[in-house]
Formats: structure tokens, C-alpha cells, sequence
């Protein structure tokens, strides 16, 4: 049996991924960390859990919570991350972090787009980008996971395909994207207060989001060359669900929808969490709020030369939570997809 | 020109107060004291009145404030209303106050369900109650008009007419009430923030809301004995909108839903605001979002000899800032439905 | 492995009952029936179950589909059912109905209620009533389980114990009740539109609901004496969830909030699936929206001597599909929770 | 007192109509046509105006309804104008028709588009593409106005301030845009049904939107030579509203954000319905919901040499039935704001 313990544990998070694994028999939750919530049963901060996973919260000393696991997984804000992490590392824990922290190569791009200080540098280069679809072999033998973030899973998954292939250019990528408001963690600010949220839709952090460089990172992986992107995510209101939508220009002439749907099936032809719909459709929130999948839609225009591509995920799921799961069971030696191939609430 | 101030401007009540007079040509907001927005044009806290009110709020200086208008709205919390509202009355000013603090002919039934000390008990006995399809003739020409509170409108409206010609009996009244939830203002509250709120239902201040006793407090005085009530509320994930189901026993068995119906249509017949529906039509709230008005629908369960009252209103119209604007109208002189006669907003 | 057919499968109660077995390594659903979708994917009518469940809809041939599967569940309009389920039983199968056709033991209380003649009444008193915290005996060894209507489920958990324990009054009783809009079914009609809905709250079926006399069978069963309910549904704009407010009479003065919750806890000591909360709490369909819990919270008012119960399902889970799931489990002698102890969508 | 006349008057755009002129004193509405609902009371289609608009429907027989007005406001599907707007023409009549009918120059564009015969092509070259922006002299003595459409309104009014000003490429532009799912009318569509919608965003009409060439020919107009655009509209799960984000290449590098938000500023000066925000700002479209404005924000992506233009508008005020109002206004020589600067709903 697995012994997980979960820090930041009270957030959407946190909360998403006591959900997935509350009911596994293979993996057991020894603790949940919130210092907010301290003393309290975790049924009482998520009364959904009742009876099913009622574990006090504990306070975070982080010597006596590193004694109570093996695998961690830690759901703190970036540079929180940078102080608790680095002391699981030293004590053999086995980590994968969700905040910004380590997922970046390069410190210089993490500091100017956080701009902060990183904390531990020295983690950075044996971090392991956390997506399964791009990094799998090297997760199963990670010290250290960097949970990738949402809208990066999203967007890297709709263009790979295109990218790694050759299908369009590496110059003027556009990315719009839009999210449910889980996205912005569990939060009692009047900006996503029910009455300022509902019935609204607006762009933010138009220019200057910090998922940019790290789209930017993967991309340009891909591509074996420096790939600038331009993303403007949008807050829908919604609670789960993430669409991006991105523009590609195509480099040769006369390639159909069809032949680039079959391309892009064939990409993930054994992944067991993206699925390539048929030429024609596209994907909807929906179909992936509550899940791990990730739904890519694909449309050639002919009269601009340009591949549009819709890709979608639940930002609690393939977007955070279900992802960090996904890479759980990789390095634990799980079945990948176990605990995971539940299907969404489409309702 | 009636020159109005507004203290407590920048909250929903006060939003609503200003997008119904921000075009009057009768009416000049001379002041909107925000003491957490002093210094900020009222159109950047609200950016939907931009280039429409774009005054600066300003902080309460009560000695200062006092000097810029003839009438008053506070939209304030119960107690503070206490601190400023007896220095404007004492300055010759005619107050609306939103609070609870002056709905109350018995103070002691505000300190036992408000659990604090009324500041200015010597104001209550003069304070209208500011209804005015009860209390029109009064509000004419108050000193200090008490803003009633949303389910008491909205229950007190649907009861009334029953009441009044003794169909129902006086005892076993059942108020089951659902309100959106910026009945519970513009707060930073992770209660009220969108995650929380969308997609669910759910009952609160079961049997100690301090609306109760101001329901009761009316009744009896129509009922002209004491009257208690059964009052539950509930919040539902909208914006706007208050709808009251009302349980009553009928005291002669055969009266039908057509005659209870021409009953409330009479009573309400000289009312712009109330419209009685049709026998077999039923209110909803989005006929009344937007608007000033109150929706009533009858039906009698002939096997139970009860009468079953469903009130629909705006919460943000009727149930406070229109119904404050009603009041400002009557106390001025003005046509009563002078910038109120609006249609909802259907969609 | 138990072999199951689903007629109506294409509706939400189809879909959630696919959700919830189609993972299921001892059940296989062996045919999902649907003359709409006839030769399509069920996966293509909910996409969300794309890689999950693909098998093609088949229209309703009886006799062909009767010999696909040894147990059937019908999610039928009334009266179709009344047309099906008796092939399906002359042919031995094992059925739990979703309609309201066999949930009456008196056919002509039925019959005035849904103003139509019972097709087959010969099976009413045979069938038995799929509620498992009621009947968990007689289910076990059905041929024909009536699955319970979503509100009388949420109401008759809600009342039962009170009742059985004699502390209130069979007078009398109130019940108010809110839906969430999957309540309807998955129908293209103007009322049930996004713009018609959304922000929208409203009773209806007012003084003659169906679930009435639903609700009245099981109380007077429990109470030994005719009982009847006043019962007013209302729909809030939110897909899942149910929440039913109960006014109760207290018989005798002076029992506490604490002593009732204890009585409740103690009636529901063994059920899997009812969670009576500490005093003091109340439920919220978020806790339950995507299981099959009920929540139930209890409130004495003491200046009024009644006794508050509200009680909270998701009428997609305990209130229709995770029931029917919950019944098959016991004809079929599984574990009773087996595939249901899954957590809520809280978010 | 001007007759208007309302054909296809119980859509969302017709009632939207309705609720901005019914209580107007310079205009009349002297008939409301509608099919669907002939000899009912307007209030009964739309309760909301019950007491306001009480008006019974028509049926739609033209050289009755022709006779009734003076000017007609057309609010039908495409194809049905092309049958009834040239016989009020024939009449004298004026007209402002919302159907994409007569909004193009050249009538193939149309034919392909919309894939249909035009069937009254002669009027084309004399219709005026209905926005006051660009068109306010010829509206004003048209005979037959082209009220444009919600995504090409918001479009063009983002982009025409950097076009027209040269700051930007006329290749490569993308807009990415956002709509409230009355956009989509008032319909019994599953696809448009509340557990359908809420919760869900989604792309649709991917690469070949009608509104594309209405936006191509406009902003061809206004570069002075042919301009192509890659459109992606979305539906997102709220009633009102619409967005969007338009990607712009700039022609020269250095310009910063503050020099184009003056740019803009200026050329929208004089409008009383367009505010351009202040450098840092961005639209939501709670600002603009129930009002007539449009919000215009914009961004200089430095990196990229990009400008970013978002637009907000309502789409059933600025983006149809607001525009169609303010164009009324300048054809009958009233105010060109009458009745039209009202702030919109925030909540």
C-alpha cells in the first residue's frame, strides 16, 4: 500500500484529489496537510466527503509530516512550494508539486515571469515536466514531478500533434483559452463571488500570464527551436471545464481536416486519456468535466491555410488533480489509468 | 432638484439605488460616501455606469455629508444605520434606512433576534415602516422611513389580502422563502463566491432568520393579534430574484382559486407595483428581475382546504432598492412610479 | 456476469445509469435501447462516454431485445411502461421500472392522478417499491421493482423517522421541495431552455404534483393512518439536485434539536447511503450532486413546537439512476454498495 | 408620434425591442407580429411585461400589418425578410431588418454564405449596413437598414479605430469570440437547453460562420482593400453578453499601449455608445449586459509585436435589438441616445 500524503489539502485542488483516491485500495492518504483547517475532519471542510474520508487536517511541521509518507503530493502556491519541497527531496520522499515552482528548465524564466527569487534552483534540473503524453518514461523514475499547469496541458496536447509533425509554422501561434473558475483555487475574493462571476465573461492577464513561458518551454521542445506563443486566457462562469482554441498557420497547401484528424490519431494512438474526436466534431466542456480526458478537435480553413485546433479538459482533472494522479500511478508503478477511467458528468 | 445622498453607496443596494435615479431629471445624487472607495469614481467600482455616474465617493464625515443633501438612503449594516441615521434626523433631514434597525415598533424584539443594543430607540417610534401598499399616507410624510426587508415584502404582500379578509387562519402560517444571492450583498465570503454557490441549493438561518419577527410584527398588526410564523429561507444559484410559497388554512371550505384570485385583485387594485396573476398562472422570477414589481399567483388545494400564495420579487427592486425609491417618491411629492414603471429584464 | 438491458437509455436517467455501470466488471450492459438513436453510438449521443461505452443503440423490438439480458431497467414515460414491462416479465426477466406505473398499490389512485388507465394492473400488487431504506427485503427477491419518483425519496427519508417514532403529528404535513432542471428529462422544450431557465426560479405543479400521492402511500404505510401531504416542487436553475423542506408538527413540547437528530441517526444507523448530519448542520445539494447519498438535517423550532427536516439528494443519483443501481445490486445479491460509495461533485 | 411596427416580435430581439420602446412617448408600437402566438396578449408571451405591453399578436398577413405603420423593425430568419420587406418597401415604408438578408454588397457572397437564393437582390444596393459608427449619415434618410450582426458589430468596432489609423496588417487577424446563448434565439433546441448549456463552453461554426464575410466586408471597406479573417465564435454558459478577443499584427514596433488607447479614444470621441477603457483595463461583459454600450480594451504584447483588442458588447442591446433601436432614432430625427442610455444590469 502506497502511503500518500497531500499538502495543501483543502484547496479545489487538494480537494479533487482526495476524490480520485479516497476509494483506491492500493494507495492510502496518511495526511492531509492545511494549516487553515487544522484539527478539522476533512468532511467537514468538503461535507461530500462525509463518511467516506473523514481524516483530521494537520498543521504543516514539516518534519513530522515528512515521516508519515512516501509519496507526496504538494498543493501550495509557487515559492511555498520552494521551501516545503526541497526537505521531502532530502528525506528520499518521492514529490510531485503543483505550483510553478520546478516546472521550468530555465531558473531566469521562472524568476522573471513569477518575479520572485526561486527558492531551490538546485531541484530544477531534475524536475520532471509532468505530462505523461511527453515525459512518460522519465516520470516513472522521478525524484521530483512538476505537475504542468492547466492551460499548458491543454494547449501542448492540441498542438503537438501539428507541431512534431511539421504541419504548421513555429511563427505566430495564437492561443485563446478559457476556464471554468475552480481554476482560480478556492478563494474568498469578491472577484469571483457569485454575483461578479455568474452570467460574466472577460479576458484577464491579457499579455503577462505566467502559463506563457511555460507553453512556450514545451513547444519549443518540440519544435527543437525557440516557439513564441500569444495566450489570452478568459474566465467563463463555469466551475470546471477548459477550452483553448488555437490558430496555426499551415505550411503546405491542400492538406484536409480528415488527413490531419487521422495524424493527430495517430499521435495518441496508445493514450489512454486523449481522444482525437472525428473529423467534423469538436469538443465541449462537458464531455470531460469530472474526468481525466482530454478531447482535440481539429479544422482545416482552406481559405486561410490555417489549422484550427480545439482542445478540451477539466482543469481539476487532466489540468491539475487527475494529471497528478496519472503521474502518481507512473511512478508507483500503478496501472497509469487506474482510479482514472471514469467517464465525466456530461449532466 | 431633490438633492439626495446615498451612505453605504458602493453595495448592491446602493448600485441598484443609483442605476435607478443616475438619469432622473427630478433628482440629483449630490454625494455617494463609500468609506472603502473614498477617493474613486463611483463608475470604476461599478464600470457599467461609466459615463453615466461617475462621481467620487466619499468618506463618511457625517458633519461633512450631512451638509450636502435634504434626503438620505442608507444602505448600511443594522447598527451603523443606528450611529448616522438620529445625526441626520437631527439636522432636519428625511432618512430611508435599509438596515433593520428601524423596522421595529418593539425594541425589544430587535435587541432579542439582532442580539445587540438598539442605538437610537427614541427614532423608532416615529419610523415608518416603508411599505406603501400598507403605510402610503405615513411615508407621505416621515421623517425617517424604515426600507422594509426583502422576504418581509415579498411574504407580507402575499399574505396580506388573505389576512386582511379573514380567509386564513391566524395560526400554522408556513413561509417557505428562496432568495439570489446578492440578498446577501457584495461580499468577499467563500459561502458567496461562484464555486461554492453555482449549481447548488440549500436552506439557512432555519428557524432564527431575523426577518421572521418583522414578517410576524406586520401580520399581527393586520391580523390585529399576535401572528407567528414557520419562516424558512433558502438561497439559489442566481443573481436576482425572491420567490415566497405560502401555506394557509382556509377558515370556510368551498371558496375557489378564481374567487381567492378576484379577492387579491381587488385589494391590490389601485397598486402599480403588485400584479395579481390570473387564476391557474404562477409567478416566476424572472418576470420580475429588474423591475420594481411583485408578482402574486393563488391556488387553492381543494383536499386540504388550503390556500397556497406564491410572491415573486426582485430582491435588488421590491425588496429594497426599488421599494426605497418608491418611498423617495412618495416622501417628495413625486409621481410614486416615477422611474420605476420599467419592465423586468425577461432575459 | 449479470447481463442487463437499458429501455429508454438515452434520457439523463439512462445516461447516469450507464455512468454508473459501465465500468463495472460484474455487470454488462447488454443492449441500450432507444428508438430516437436507433444505429448510433451510445457514445455519440453522450460524448462524455466516448472510449467508454461505444455499444450502438437498438430500437425497441421486445421480443428481440427480451433476450439479451436477464435483468431490464426501463426508463419509460408512464404508460410506455405499462406497455413493455409485462413482456418482460412473462419472459422471467427481472425489471426495475423507472415510471410511475408501478409504484401505486392502488390502481385507481394512480389512475386519478395521472388521468390515464393502468395498462397492467395486474402487476401492481407484486411490484414492490424500490426503496431500500423501506423495503430492502421484498426488493431482494422482485421480479418488479418500481423505482421510487425523486421527491417522494427525498421527502419520505426526510419524514420517516419522526413519523415511525410517533413525534409528529400525521396532520398536517408541509413539504417543500426543490429540483434541479435534469428533473425534466433530457427534452427540447422552450421551458426548459437555457435563457427560460437560467437565473429563473418558480413553483409548479402546484396543489397536483403526481409525487403526491407517492408521497401519502409510504407516509400512511409508516404511520398505519392516512396521511396526507401538502406538497409544492419548485425548479432552481442548476443541473443536479434535489432539497426537500419539511414542516412537521411536534405531538409533544420541549424535545430538543439533539434528541431528534440522535433518533434519526439511530433510525439510520445501517444505511450506506443516508448521512443524518450533526445538529446544528443542514445539507446542500453540492454534498450530493453525483452520488447516491441523502443528506438529512434536523431543526426544532421551539417558540412554534415544530420539528424542520431538510433533506438533500441528487435527483439524478438516490433519486432515480444510483437507486435503481442500488435495487439491481440487491436483486442480483451484490454487495448493496457496490459502484455507489463514490463521493459528490462538490465543485 | 412615430407607428412602428414589430414583425417577428416574440424572438429574444423583438422582446428586447419591445422592453426598450414600450414606454417610450415618441414612438408607438402599433402592431406585433408573430405567427406563433397570434391572438394572445404580448404580456402573455413575456410576462415580465404584464401592465406594460399588453398588446395582442398578429398574425403575419402584410397588406393588413403594412398598413399599420410607418416604419418596421424585421426580426426574422434569413430568406423570410427576402419575402416580406420588399412589399413594405414597395409600401413606402422604412425598415430595419435584422435577418442577414440585406446586409451584403454583393449578393454571391451572400448566395454562398448563406447557401440560398436571395430573393429580393434589388434592394441590396441601396440598403445601409445599420451601424452608426460608420454609416450614421446614410442611416439617416435610408429607406431600408441592415441591422448588422452581434459578432461582425463587436468585431468591427474593435478593430476599425487600428485599421483605419494603419497600425495594424490587414493579413493575418483573428478574432476570437465569445457569445450569451440568446444569441442563439429564443428556440425549443435540446442543444440550447439548460443540462445541455449550463456548466459547458464550447466552439461551433469553426471556419464557417455567416458573420465571417459581414466582418470581412466591413473592415475591407475600411482598409481599402480586401481583408480575410479567421473567426472562431464560442457559446458560453450565460444568457446575455458577448466577447471578443481580436489578435492584430502591428505594423510598427515601439507603439505602446497608452498611444493606442488615445488613438482609440479619439476615434470614438463623439460616440455616445462606445467606450474605449483606460490603458490596463479590460471589458466584461457584465458592464455592458441590458445596455446599449460597447466596452473596447486593448493591449500591446511587446514580445510579439502585437496588439490585443477585446470588445464587449450585449448581443441583444449594442449587438441587435439596442442597435436597431439607436438607428430607429437617427431615421426618425429624435435623439440619436433616446431611450438607449440606461446603464446596464452588473448584477
Amino acid at each position: 500500500m502506497l502511503k500518500l500524503g497531500i499538502i495543501g489539502a483543502t484547496g479545489y485542488v487538494g480537494e479533487e484529489i482526495v476524490r480520485l483516491l479516497a476509494r483506491r485500495k492500493d494507495i492510502e492518504i496518511t495526511t492531509v496537510v492545511s494549516n487553515t483547517f487544522e484539527g478539522k475532519p476533512y468532511s467537514s471542510v468538503y461535507p461530500s466527503l462525509r463518511g467516506i474520508f473523514d481524516k483530521v487536517c494537520e498543521k504543516l511541521d514539516i518534519e513530522k509530516i515528512a515521516e508519515k509518507a512516501d509519496f507526496f503530493i504538494t498543493a501550495l502556491p509557487h515559492s511555498v512550494s520552494g521551501e516545503v519541497v526541497p526537505y521531502l527531496i532530502s528525506k528520499g520522499k518521492r514529490v510531485i508539486d503543483h505550483s510553478g515552482d520546478f516546472r521550468f528548465r530555465d531558473v531566469s524564466v521562472y524568476e522573471k515571469w513569477y518575479k520572485t527569487t526561486h527558492l531551490a534552483p538546485q531541484l530544477t534540473k531534475d524536475a520532471v515536466y509532468g505530462l505523461p503524453e511527453l515525459y512518460r518514461d522519465k516520470i516513472k523514475n522521478a525524484r521530483l514531478v512538476a505537475d504542468p499547469g492547466c492551460y499548458p496541458t491543454c494547449s501542448i496536447l492540441g498542438i503537438a500533434p501539428a507541431l512534431v509533425n511539421k504541419l504548421v509554422s513555429k511563427k505566430g501561434i495564437i492561443i485563446d483559452a478559457v476556464s471554468g473558475v475552480s481554476g482560480a483555487g478556492r478563494k474568498s475574493e469578491l472577484a469571483y463571488s457569485f454575483c461578479e462571476t455568474a452570467g460574466n465573461f472577460k479576458a484577464y492577464g491579457v499579455c503577462n500570464h505566467r502559463h506563457t513561458p511555460e507553453i512556450e518551454q514545451e513547444l519549443s521542445l518540440l519544435a527543437d527551436e525557440e516557439v513564441l506563443v500569444s495566450f489570452t486566457p478568459h474566465l467563463a462562469p463555469m466551475k470546471r471545464g477548459m477550452l483553448a482554441t488555437c490558430y496555426l498557420d499551415l505550411v503546405a497547401s491542400g492538406i484536409t481536416t480528415e488527413e490531419i484528424r487521422d495524424i493527430y490519431f495517430d499521435y495518441y494512438r496508445n493514450e489512454p486519456f486523449v481522444r482525437v474526436l472525428p473529423a467534423g466534431e469538436m469538443p465541449e466542456t462537458k464531455n470531460v468535466a469530472g474526468s481525466n480526458f482530454a478531447d482535440i478537435g481539429v479544422m482545416v480553413d482552406q481559405r486561410l491555410n490555417k489549422l484550427i485546433v480545439v482542445s478540451a479538459i477539466d482543469n481539476l482533472g487532466k489540468g491539475s488533480s487527475g494529471q497528478a494522479v496519472q503521474a502518481l500511478n507512473i511512478m508507483a508503478g500503478f496501472n497509469e489509468t487506474e482510479g482514472l477511467i471514469t467517464p465525466g458528468l456530461y449532466i
